[in-house]
Protein backbone atom coordinates (compact mmCIF):
# COMPACT_ATOMS: atom_id res chain seq x y z
CA UNK A 1 0.00 0.00 0.00
CA UNK A 2 0.84 3.42 -0.81
CA UNK A 3 1.21 6.14 1.57
CA UNK A 4 -1.08 8.92 1.22
CA UNK A 5 -0.25 12.34 2.79
CA UNK A 6 -2.53 15.82 1.73
CA UNK A 7 -1.72 19.42 1.80
CA UNK A 8 -3.34 22.56 2.01
CA UNK A 9 -1.77 25.28 0.14
CA UNK A 10 -2.66 28.74 1.15
CA UNK A 11 -0.12 30.27 -1.44
CA UNK A 12 -0.03 30.47 -4.35
CA UNK A 13 -3.32 30.57 -5.02
CA UNK A 14 -6.21 32.66 -7.08
CA UNK A 15 -8.26 35.26 -5.92
CA UNK A 16 -11.67 35.29 -7.15
CA UNK A 17 -10.70 38.10 -9.89
CA UNK A 18 -7.08 35.80 -10.96
CA UNK A 19 -4.85 38.23 -8.51
CA UNK A 20 -2.23 35.37 -6.85
CA UNK A 21 -2.26 35.69 -2.88
CA UNK A 22 -1.52 34.30 0.00
CA UNK A 23 -4.54 33.12 1.76
CA UNK A 24 -5.37 33.20 5.67
CA UNK A 25 -5.71 29.73 7.41
CA UNK A 26 -9.14 28.25 8.12
CA UNK A 27 -9.14 27.16 11.92
CA UNK A 28 -12.00 24.84 10.71
CA UNK A 29 -10.08 23.71 7.59
CA UNK A 30 -7.60 22.38 9.75
CA UNK A 31 -10.23 20.26 12.53
CA UNK A 32 -12.25 18.79 9.64
CA UNK A 33 -9.26 17.62 7.27
CA UNK A 34 -7.32 17.17 10.30
CA UNK A 35 -10.38 14.35 11.49
CA UNK A 36 -10.85 13.10 7.35
CA UNK A 37 -6.85 12.22 7.64
CA UNK A 38 -7.52 10.63 10.91
CA UNK A 39 -11.00 8.48 9.15
CA UNK A 40 -9.15 8.01 6.17
CA UNK A 41 -5.20 6.84 7.06
CA UNK A 42 -3.46 9.57 5.91
CA UNK A 43 -0.31 9.65 7.23
CA UNK A 44 0.15 13.61 7.67
CA UNK A 45 -1.80 16.20 6.70
CA UNK A 46 0.43 19.53 5.78
CA UNK A 47 -0.78 22.99 6.45
CA UNK A 48 1.44 25.27 4.16
CA UNK A 49 1.56 28.58 4.63
CA UNK A 50 4.34 31.24 4.00
CA UNK A 51 3.02 33.56 6.55
CA UNK A 52 4.79 33.41 10.39
CA UNK A 53 2.04 34.38 11.91
CA UNK A 54 -0.07 31.64 10.68
CA UNK A 55 2.44 29.04 11.60
CA UNK A 56 2.08 30.47 15.18
CA UNK A 57 -1.55 30.03 15.32
CA UNK A 58 -1.43 26.70 13.64
CA UNK A 59 1.01 25.47 16.15
CA UNK A 60 -1.44 27.45 19.17
CA UNK A 61 -4.23 25.50 17.99
CA UNK A 62 -2.68 22.57 17.73
CA UNK A 63 -1.16 22.84 21.49
CA UNK A 64 -4.38 23.81 22.58
CA UNK A 65 -5.71 20.65 21.61
CA UNK A 66 -2.80 17.83 22.20
CA UNK A 67 -1.39 19.29 25.80
CA UNK A 68 -3.53 22.24 26.72
CA UNK A 69 -7.15 22.58 28.15
CA UNK A 70 -8.38 20.91 24.91
CA UNK A 71 -6.48 17.45 25.24
CA UNK A 72 -8.63 16.39 28.44
CA UNK A 73 -12.05 18.15 27.04
CA UNK A 74 -11.94 16.52 23.83
CA UNK A 75 -9.40 13.02 22.99
CA UNK A 76 -10.54 12.98 19.63
CA UNK A 77 -9.10 16.25 18.19
CA UNK A 78 -6.19 15.34 19.85
CA UNK A 79 -5.68 12.07 17.83
CA UNK A 80 -6.60 14.26 14.61
CA UNK A 81 -4.61 17.26 15.05
CA UNK A 82 -1.34 14.73 15.64
CA UNK A 83 -1.54 14.41 11.75
CA UNK A 84 -1.45 18.30 11.33
CA UNK A 85 1.98 19.45 9.75
CA UNK A 86 2.91 22.85 9.25
CA UNK A 87 5.03 23.75 6.16
CA UNK A 88 6.26 26.75 4.15
CA UNK A 89 5.35 25.55 0.90
CA UNK A 90 4.46 22.98 -1.27
CA UNK A 91 8.58 22.61 -1.53
CA UNK A 92 8.98 21.97 2.43
CA UNK A 93 5.88 19.14 2.58
CA UNK A 94 7.37 17.12 -0.35
CA UNK A 95 10.67 17.68 1.14
CA UNK A 96 9.26 16.12 4.75
CA UNK A 97 7.81 13.11 2.64
CA UNK A 98 11.31 12.33 1.35
CA UNK A 99 12.78 12.81 4.50
CA UNK A 100 9.69 9.92 6.26
CA UNK A 101 9.63 7.50 3.47
CA UNK A 102 12.83 7.95 1.30
CA UNK A 103 10.97 8.37 -1.98
CA UNK A 104 9.50 11.54 -3.67
CA UNK A 105 5.97 11.18 -3.54
CA UNK A 106 4.47 12.40 -6.48
CA UNK A 107 1.73 14.71 -6.64
CA UNK A 108 -1.50 14.53 -7.32
CA UNK A 109 -3.62 18.18 -7.42
CA UNK A 110 -7.33 18.87 -7.11
CA UNK A 111 -8.90 21.44 -8.76
CA UNK A 112 -12.80 22.17 -9.42
CA UNK A 113 -11.93 22.85 -13.42
CA UNK A 114 -12.24 20.24 -15.67
CA UNK A 115 -9.20 19.68 -18.24
CA UNK A 116 -8.09 16.82 -20.23
CA UNK A 117 -6.14 13.78 -19.09
CA UNK A 118 -8.05 14.09 -15.25
CA UNK A 119 -6.93 11.21 -13.28
CA UNK A 120 -10.04 9.13 -11.49
CA UNK A 121 -10.18 8.46 -8.16
CA UNK A 122 -10.54 5.09 -9.22
CA UNK A 123 -7.11 5.29 -10.82
CA UNK A 124 -5.94 6.57 -8.08
CA UNK A 125 -7.41 4.62 -5.77
CA UNK A 126 -5.77 1.57 -7.30
CA UNK A 127 -2.24 3.25 -7.17
CA UNK A 128 -2.89 3.12 -3.51
CA UNK A 129 -3.51 -0.21 -3.18
CA UNK A 130 -0.23 -0.92 -5.22
CA UNK A 131 3.24 -0.39 -3.98
CA UNK A 132 4.39 2.46 -5.42
CA UNK A 133 5.84 5.63 -3.89
CA UNK A 134 4.18 7.95 -1.69
CA UNK A 135 0.95 10.26 -3.30
CA UNK A 136 0.77 13.34 -2.10
CA UNK A 137 -2.72 15.11 -2.74
CA UNK A 138 -2.58 18.75 -3.01
CA UNK A 139 -5.43 20.70 -2.37
CA UNK A 140 -5.93 24.48 -2.39
CA UNK A 141 -7.75 27.45 -0.67
CA UNK A 142 -9.08 30.89 -2.05
CA UNK A 143 -10.36 30.30 -5.58
CA UNK A 144 -7.95 27.27 -6.58
CA UNK A 145 -4.74 26.35 -7.23
CA UNK A 146 -2.24 28.91 -10.13
CA UNK A 147 -1.48 26.75 -13.43
CA UNK A 148 2.05 27.27 -11.66
CA UNK A 149 1.06 25.05 -9.52
CA UNK A 150 -1.03 22.93 -11.78
CA UNK A 151 1.69 22.63 -14.02
CA UNK A 152 4.27 20.97 -12.11
CA UNK A 153 1.99 18.04 -10.19
CA UNK A 154 2.21 15.07 -11.94
CA UNK A 155 -1.63 14.46 -12.18
CA UNK A 156 -4.93 16.56 -11.52
CA UNK A 157 -7.47 14.45 -9.76
CA UNK A 158 -10.98 14.49 -11.69
CA UNK A 159 -13.51 17.64 -10.24
CA UNK A 160 -16.11 16.65 -7.86
CA UNK A 161 -19.13 16.56 -10.17
CA UNK A 162 -22.47 15.95 -8.06
CA UNK A 163 -26.16 16.14 -9.99
CA UNK A 164 -26.73 19.73 -10.77
CA UNK A 165 -23.63 21.24 -12.72
CA UNK A 166 -22.91 23.08 -9.49
CA UNK A 167 -19.22 22.65 -8.74
CA UNK A 168 -19.08 25.04 -5.77
CA UNK A 169 -18.04 22.82 -2.94
CA UNK A 170 -15.83 24.05 0.25
CA UNK A 171 -12.58 22.54 0.30
CA UNK A 172 -13.28 20.90 3.86
CA UNK A 173 -16.17 18.97 1.24
CA UNK A 174 -14.19 18.46 -1.91
CA UNK A 175 -11.47 16.64 0.52
CA UNK A 176 -14.20 14.49 2.44
CA UNK A 177 -15.39 13.10 -0.91
CA UNK A 178 -12.59 12.45 -2.43
CA UNK A 179 -11.05 10.36 0.63
CA UNK A 180 -14.12 8.62 0.52
CA UNK A 181 -13.89 7.84 -2.94
CA UNK A 182 -10.51 6.67 -2.79
CA UNK A 183 -10.91 4.79 0.78
CA UNK A 184 -14.35 3.51 1.11
CA UNK A 185 -15.39 -0.26 -0.59
CA UNK A 186 -18.39 0.01 -2.41
CA UNK B 1 -37.38 10.18 -7.83
CA UNK B 2 -38.44 10.92 -4.50
CA UNK B 3 -37.61 14.47 -3.11
CA UNK B 4 -34.38 14.66 -0.82
CA UNK B 5 -34.70 17.37 1.92
CA UNK B 6 -31.57 17.50 4.86
CA UNK B 7 -32.55 19.19 8.75
CA UNK B 8 -29.57 20.22 10.97
CA UNK B 9 -31.02 20.15 14.29
CA UNK B 10 -29.18 22.15 16.96
CA UNK B 11 -31.93 20.82 19.44
CA UNK B 12 -32.41 18.32 21.20
CA UNK B 13 -28.92 16.76 20.97
CA UNK B 14 -26.39 15.61 23.32
CA UNK B 15 -23.44 17.57 25.47
CA UNK B 16 -20.33 15.58 25.45
CA UNK B 17 -21.52 14.72 28.55
CA UNK B 18 -24.78 13.24 27.80
CA UNK B 19 -26.84 16.34 28.94
CA UNK B 20 -29.28 17.32 26.46
CA UNK B 21 -28.07 20.89 24.72
CA UNK B 22 -29.40 23.85 21.78
CA UNK B 23 -26.35 24.04 20.39
CA UNK B 24 -25.27 27.20 18.35
CA UNK B 25 -25.52 27.57 15.03
CA UNK B 26 -22.38 27.64 13.27
CA UNK B 27 -21.87 29.90 9.51
CA UNK B 28 -19.65 27.86 8.21
CA UNK B 29 -22.29 24.78 8.52
CA UNK B 30 -24.67 27.29 6.76
CA UNK B 31 -22.65 27.79 3.75
CA UNK B 32 -21.04 24.30 3.53
CA UNK B 33 -24.32 21.95 3.95
CA UNK B 34 -25.91 24.84 1.82
CA UNK B 35 -23.65 24.02 -0.87
CA UNK B 36 -23.09 20.54 -0.80
CA UNK B 37 -27.31 20.79 -1.45
CA UNK B 38 -27.29 23.20 -3.81
CA UNK B 39 -24.33 20.08 -5.69
CA UNK B 40 -26.49 17.43 -5.14
CA UNK B 41 -30.10 18.25 -5.86
CA UNK B 42 -31.50 18.45 -2.55
CA UNK B 43 -34.42 20.65 -2.87
CA UNK B 44 -34.24 22.37 0.54
CA UNK B 45 -31.90 22.80 3.80
CA UNK B 46 -33.32 23.48 7.00
CA UNK B 47 -31.76 24.75 9.61
CA UNK B 48 -33.12 24.23 12.67
CA UNK B 49 -33.09 26.18 15.93
CA UNK B 50 -35.65 27.22 18.88
CA UNK B 51 -33.45 30.61 19.59
CA UNK B 52 -34.51 34.00 18.04
CA UNK B 53 -31.84 35.49 18.33
CA UNK B 54 -29.93 32.45 16.33
CA UNK B 55 -32.80 32.37 13.72
CA UNK B 56 -31.55 36.44 13.12
CA UNK B 57 -28.39 35.53 12.93
CA UNK B 58 -28.74 32.69 10.24
CA UNK B 59 -31.30 35.81 8.31
CA UNK B 60 -29.11 37.93 7.95
CA UNK B 61 -26.33 35.49 6.63
CA UNK B 62 -29.07 34.68 4.14
CA UNK B 63 -29.59 38.60 3.62
CA UNK B 64 -25.81 39.26 2.82
CA UNK B 65 -25.15 36.61 0.40
CA UNK B 66 -28.69 37.26 -1.43
CA UNK B 67 -29.16 40.89 -1.34
CA UNK B 68 -26.37 42.38 -0.17
CA UNK B 69 -22.55 43.41 -0.65
CA UNK B 70 -22.10 39.37 -0.87
CA UNK B 71 -24.63 38.77 -3.93
CA UNK B 72 -22.64 40.93 -6.16
CA UNK B 73 -18.85 39.57 -4.45
CA UNK B 74 -19.90 35.87 -4.69
CA UNK B 75 -23.28 34.55 -7.10
CA UNK B 76 -22.46 30.90 -5.64
CA UNK B 77 -23.02 31.40 -2.37
CA UNK B 78 -26.48 32.90 -3.28
CA UNK B 79 -27.39 29.94 -5.14
CA UNK B 80 -26.54 28.11 -2.08
CA UNK B 81 -27.70 29.42 0.14
CA UNK B 82 -31.13 29.62 -1.84
CA UNK B 83 -31.95 26.38 -0.24
CA UNK B 84 -31.50 27.29 3.05
CA UNK B 85 -34.48 27.33 5.18
CA UNK B 86 -34.87 28.32 8.89
CA UNK B 87 -37.42 26.22 10.85
CA UNK B 88 -37.88 26.08 14.58
CA UNK B 89 -37.48 21.96 15.19
CA UNK B 90 -38.26 18.75 13.43
CA UNK B 91 -41.97 19.55 13.45
CA UNK B 92 -41.67 22.47 11.54
CA UNK B 93 -39.31 20.90 8.62
CA UNK B 94 -41.80 18.01 8.44
CA UNK B 95 -45.39 20.30 8.23
CA UNK B 96 -43.59 22.60 5.87
CA UNK B 97 -41.83 19.45 3.47
CA UNK B 98 -45.44 18.38 3.78
CA UNK B 99 -47.15 21.53 2.70
CA UNK B 100 -44.66 21.70 -0.15
CA UNK B 101 -45.45 18.22 -1.45
CA UNK B 102 -48.53 17.22 -0.22
CA UNK B 103 -47.11 14.14 1.80
CA UNK B 104 -45.18 13.31 4.74
CA UNK B 105 -41.54 12.55 4.54
CA UNK B 106 -39.90 9.72 5.56
CA UNK B 107 -37.30 10.75 8.43
CA UNK B 108 -34.05 9.32 8.09
CA UNK B 109 -32.04 9.79 11.07
CA UNK B 110 -27.83 9.69 10.90
CA UNK B 111 -25.72 8.79 13.25
CA UNK B 112 -21.94 8.01 14.56
CA UNK B 113 -22.94 4.87 16.66
CA UNK B 114 -23.75 1.67 15.33
CA UNK B 115 -27.00 -0.13 16.00
CA UNK B 116 -29.29 -2.66 14.97
CA UNK B 117 -31.32 -2.53 11.84
CA UNK B 118 -29.26 0.16 10.16
CA UNK B 119 -29.89 1.92 6.52
CA UNK B 120 -27.50 1.26 4.49
CA UNK B 121 -26.88 4.28 1.91
CA UNK B 122 -27.37 2.19 -1.06
CA UNK B 123 -30.97 1.19 0.59
CA UNK B 124 -31.54 4.73 0.65
CA UNK B 125 -30.17 5.52 -2.68
CA UNK B 126 -32.84 2.99 -4.27
CA UNK B 127 -35.30 4.65 -2.46
CA UNK B 128 -34.70 8.21 -3.66
CA UNK B 129 -34.36 6.62 -7.37
CA UNK B 130 -38.45 5.36 -6.95
CA UNK B 131 -41.47 7.43 -6.82
CA UNK B 132 -41.79 7.34 -2.96
CA UNK B 133 -42.72 10.14 -0.29
CA UNK B 134 -39.62 12.65 0.16
CA UNK B 135 -37.40 11.52 2.09
CA UNK B 136 -36.18 14.06 5.13
CA UNK B 137 -31.74 13.33 5.69
CA UNK B 138 -31.60 14.65 9.93
CA UNK B 139 -28.65 15.77 11.05
CA UNK B 140 -27.45 16.62 14.68
CA UNK B 141 -24.92 18.78 16.27
CA UNK B 142 -22.92 18.39 19.47
CA UNK B 143 -22.57 15.19 20.21
CA UNK B 144 -25.16 13.82 18.31
CA UNK B 145 -29.12 13.55 17.80
CA UNK B 146 -30.94 12.08 21.42
CA UNK B 147 -32.69 8.71 21.62
CA UNK B 148 -35.58 10.65 21.41
CA UNK B 149 -35.32 11.37 17.83
CA UNK B 150 -33.60 8.72 16.94
CA UNK B 151 -36.67 6.63 18.29
CA UNK B 152 -39.14 8.68 16.55
CA UNK B 153 -37.51 8.25 12.72
CA UNK B 154 -38.67 5.94 10.39
CA UNK B 155 -34.69 4.57 10.07
CA UNK B 156 -31.51 5.49 11.06
CA UNK B 157 -28.68 5.61 8.17
CA UNK B 158 -25.37 3.76 8.81
CA UNK B 159 -22.99 5.50 10.20
CA UNK B 160 -19.53 6.73 8.20
CA UNK B 161 -16.84 4.02 8.46
CA UNK B 162 -13.41 4.88 7.50
CA UNK B 163 -10.44 2.63 6.70
CA UNK B 164 -9.05 3.42 10.44
CA UNK B 165 -11.76 2.85 13.23
CA UNK B 166 -11.74 6.59 14.23
CA UNK B 167 -15.57 7.84 13.66
CA UNK B 168 -15.19 11.48 14.48
CA UNK B 169 -15.75 13.49 11.43
CA UNK B 170 -17.96 17.24 11.23
CA UNK B 171 -20.82 17.14 10.52
CA UNK B 172 -20.16 19.39 7.47
CA UNK B 173 -17.49 16.16 6.41
CA UNK B 174 -20.39 13.82 7.04
CA UNK B 175 -22.66 15.20 5.61
CA UNK B 176 -20.68 15.98 2.25
CA UNK B 177 -19.92 12.15 2.11
CA UNK B 178 -23.17 10.79 2.75
CA UNK B 179 -25.05 12.70 -0.09
CA UNK B 180 -21.81 11.85 -2.30
CA UNK B 181 -22.78 7.93 -1.38
CA UNK B 182 -26.69 8.86 -2.29
CA UNK B 183 -25.49 10.28 -5.60
CA UNK B 184 -22.55 9.94 -7.08
CA UNK B 185 -22.48 6.76 -9.97
CA UNK B 186 -20.06 4.78 -9.23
Amino acid sequence: MADLYLALLHHPVYDKNGAIVTTAVTNMDVHDIGRLARTFDVRAFYVATPVPTLHRLVERIIRHWETGAGAVYNETRKEALALVRLAHDLDAAIADIERETGRLPKLVATSAREGAGRLSCAALRRRLGADGPPELLVFGTGWGLTTEVLARVDDVLEPIRGTSGYNHLSVRSAAAIILDRLRHDR
